[in-house]
Order: structure tokens, then C-alpha cells, then sequence
């Protein structure tokens, strides 16, 4: 699917990173699943360690949006929420283990149009991370996938997490434009509309494998999404870069 | 002149950027001397407007440093301080024309090694700027020079200017290291010792042309730089990149 723009091209694009750009759940599960057999854990359906790894983390960065704690790295979340997900597992890890498969979050593989996608829209347009990792987990993860950026903004320059506004607008004056000139790409219904409110042009990826073959949301952009897309080369030939 | 390093490579490269990058002096006297034309004012000496407008950033830094104003981007200090320096040289220029030559800092040519010799370093290193500019100035600068960094740091994710400790203790925090593995490249022996001073290794490059051919000051390093070279080629080759 792809629908024409109707407004003059942006002067930059944000980018989702987790699920937008890379697949984080065949890529976890890779990276746990090998660590598992050093442990004899053939047993483990580590598709399933993923998903609950990554379902922990909504609620963990809830208590941070509601001024429960401190803005903390996605190591330090990651790291916490490991422990509940090996212990739901039964998996008893070396706790330099545990530190290790942390920064597996630092090593997921891009979709396979992500690269040369982001490297054509380059070429025309600003673009950048606005993620909820932070500025050392998106250095790691650009240079192990392939990814180019221009600057790395999202939630560590504002000291807060998507969906709140602060991230979007933080992103946007960092790099001294208005909203309206900033296009936020993902492949999250949730994270386009946090961003249209913000004043941003919002274009959706689908990525409708990110959660599995049994994925059921996000399958397609909610109605009033500006441009929907079914990959990166895609949205480069829909924004003539 | 080139000494090698004494210990392990480091994992990431810090940059300053004016001077050490990028060739200021001529890329401002060359843009204002093409907007001097459109005034009749082929009278200027426009590397002297360059020095001249150069020469009042550190004073205008150190108001922020001491505390007596907000930080602000280098687009509002070069502002500020340009209208007193088209008063020292009697130009008077439109006010569009002046918002237009602030501008004229993100578009900086490179020296002649610095493209080759930083695409040759990011292969093995994460490098990033370390500047007293803002994020925005970063991203246009880097695009227009064909400079390729994988994060930009510096001044505005610390809300200091260097020499200020944090802005070196926030960029190398960025990226989830810690100071000695990391090394700070400069051409400014000041921004080298603050560097050291903070724990980062640091390496000069020398620019003897960065204020012209009468330059006197940096022109070789101060004992105790771990680290002194030619230029970007001659860094890559010291380091093993």
C-alpha cells in the first residue's frame, strides 16, 4: 500500500527504531536462544522469551512517565526486567550472563530494506533516531545493523519516553526546525498519532511480522495517517528521494 | 610529526570541529565576501571579518560559563556578536542578510584529510563530535562537509561549553563509556588538557593555517599530549584504523 503525500516534502524524517527499523524479536530470540544451550535450555520457545521480555517494558517506563522514578537507560529497564522474565522462564543465568544478554538489545538485525532504504532517503532528507533507547544502545545498534543517521535524538536528549510530547518536540528543536517540517516514521499506530498531536507529518511502515506470524495489531495505519507504506523503499519513492 | 600511541586503542574519538574539521576562516570570509559583492563592499578584508567575528565567541561563551546568562546555540551568539562586528567594519546589511550569514557557520568547508581520514577512523571507532555547536549546526555542517559521524554530542546534550568538564563527561556518558576509553581529537591544546584533566586520552592534529598564515599559537603540541599528528590519515594510520 502507498498513498501519494499531498504537502511539499519534509526537511527531515524521525525514525522508531525497535520494530520500525530493526526485528527485534527474531533477533532476541537468536541471541538468547544461544546463550540458552551453553545451559542445556533446548526446551525454551525463546520467541516467547522475547515477547515477554518486551512486553515488560511498556509498564516499566510508565512508572517513569508518571514521576514514579528517575529516567533510567533501557540497559538499566532491560536489565531489571530480565530477571522477572528468567525466573517466568525458570532459567537460571550467571549473573555476568545476565549483563551480557542485556546488550543483546544492542545487536538486532535491520528488515532487510532498512539499509539501503535509510541510506537513500539520506541522501534528500535529515534523518535520525527518535527512539526510546538511548544515545549509547542506538550507536551500538547503527554501526552492528548498517544504519547511517544524522544525529541520534529521541528519549535520552529529553529525558522522557515516547509517547510523551517532550520526546517529539525535544527531537524536532535539536535540529532547529518547526513540527510541521519533521516527518516521524513508524510502524506503531500509537507512536504516529503521539506525534501528529505534536504538530508532526506522520508516515506508517508496515511491519506486520514484528510481534510474529500471529501479529493482530498495528497491521495497518489507523485512519488520518498521512502516508502508509510497506517498506522504506517505499516511502523513499513516495517522498521522491 | 607522529608518535605512537603508548596503550590499548581507544573505543570511541571525540571531535572538535571548527579548526579541527573544518577550515572556518575560509569558509566565512569566502560566503561574507559573496554577500559583500551584493553591497559593493569589495573594500572588506573579509578573512579579518572572519577573525574578527571568531575572536568574540569565547567572550560570549564565557557569560554562559560564569553563569550570567542561559546557555544558548551558537546561531544566537554568532547573531549577537555579528551586528557588533558589521559595526567594527562599517557594513551595513539588510536584517534578512544578517540572519542569513549567521548561517553561514553550518556550511564550513573541510580540510583536505578530514573526509577520508574520518570515514577511514569510524570503521574501526565510534566517532562523534565534541563541539561548543549545537546539535542542528552539527547536522547541516556534517551533511555539507560529507562528514559521516555516529552520534553528535558536545555542548548542547551537556548545556556547557568546553573547556567545561561536563561537556566531556556528558559525550563520553553518550556512549556508555568511560573516560579513558575514550580520546579527544583536537587542534587546540586548551580543549586537549581540559579533556585529560576529565580522564579522556587525547591526540592533536595540527592545523597551522586554522587563523591564517601568521598563526603562532597551537602550532605543535603541548608536552604531555599523548598523541600528535599531522593530520586525519596520519591519526587512522597511528591508531591501527
Amino acid at each position: 500500500m502507498s498513498t501519494a503525500p499531498r504537502r511539499l516534502p519534509p526537511r527531515a524524517l524521525l525514525f522508531d527504531v525497535f520494530g520500525t527499523c530493526v526485528d527485534w524479536r527474531t533477533s532476541i530470540a537468536r541471541q538468547a536462544a544461544a546463550l540458552g544451550r551453553r545451559y542445556g535450555r533446548a526446551d525454551v520457545d525463546w520467541e516467547a522469551f522475547a515477547d515477554a521480555w518486551r512486553v515488560r517494558y511498556q509498564p516499566q517506563m510508565d512508572t517513569v512517565r508518571a514521576g514514579m522514578r528517575e529516567w533510567a537507560t533501557l540497559d538499566v529497564l532491560h536489565r531489571e526486567s530480565l530477571d522477572e522474565v528468567l525466573a517466568e522462564f525458570a532459567i537460571n543465568l550467571r549473573p555476568d550472563d545476565c549483563d551480557a544478554l542485556t546488550l543483546a538489545w544492542h545487536r538486532l538485525e535491520p528488515w532487510p530494506d532498512a539499509v539501503a532504504g535509510l541510506a537513500r532517503l539520506r541522501r534528500r532528507f535529515i534523518v535520525a533516531p527518535a527512539s526510546n533507547g538511548h544515545i549509547a544502545l542506538q550507536v551500538n545498534l547503527a554501526r552492528h545493523a548498517g544504519l547511517t543517521w544524522d544525529a541520534v535524538l529521541g528519549a535520552e536528549i529529553a529525558h522522557a519516553y515516547k509517547p510523551d510530547p517532550h520526546v517529539y518536540l525535544r527531537s524536532v528543536a535539536a535540529l532547529g526546525l518547526e513540527p510541521g517540517e519533521v516527518m516521524m516514521v513508524a510502524a506503531h499506530n500509537g507512536d504516529l498519532q503521539a506525534a501528529a498531536r505534536c504538530g508532526l507529518r506522520v508516515a506508517f511502515v508496515a511491519r506486520p511480522r514484528e510481534y510474529g506470524p500471529q501479529q493482530a495489531t498495528d497491521l495497518v495505519a489507523d485512519a488520518g495517517i498521512e502516508l502508509a507504506v510497506s517498506d522504506f523503499g517505499a516511502l523513499a519513492a513516495a517522498l521522491g528521494a
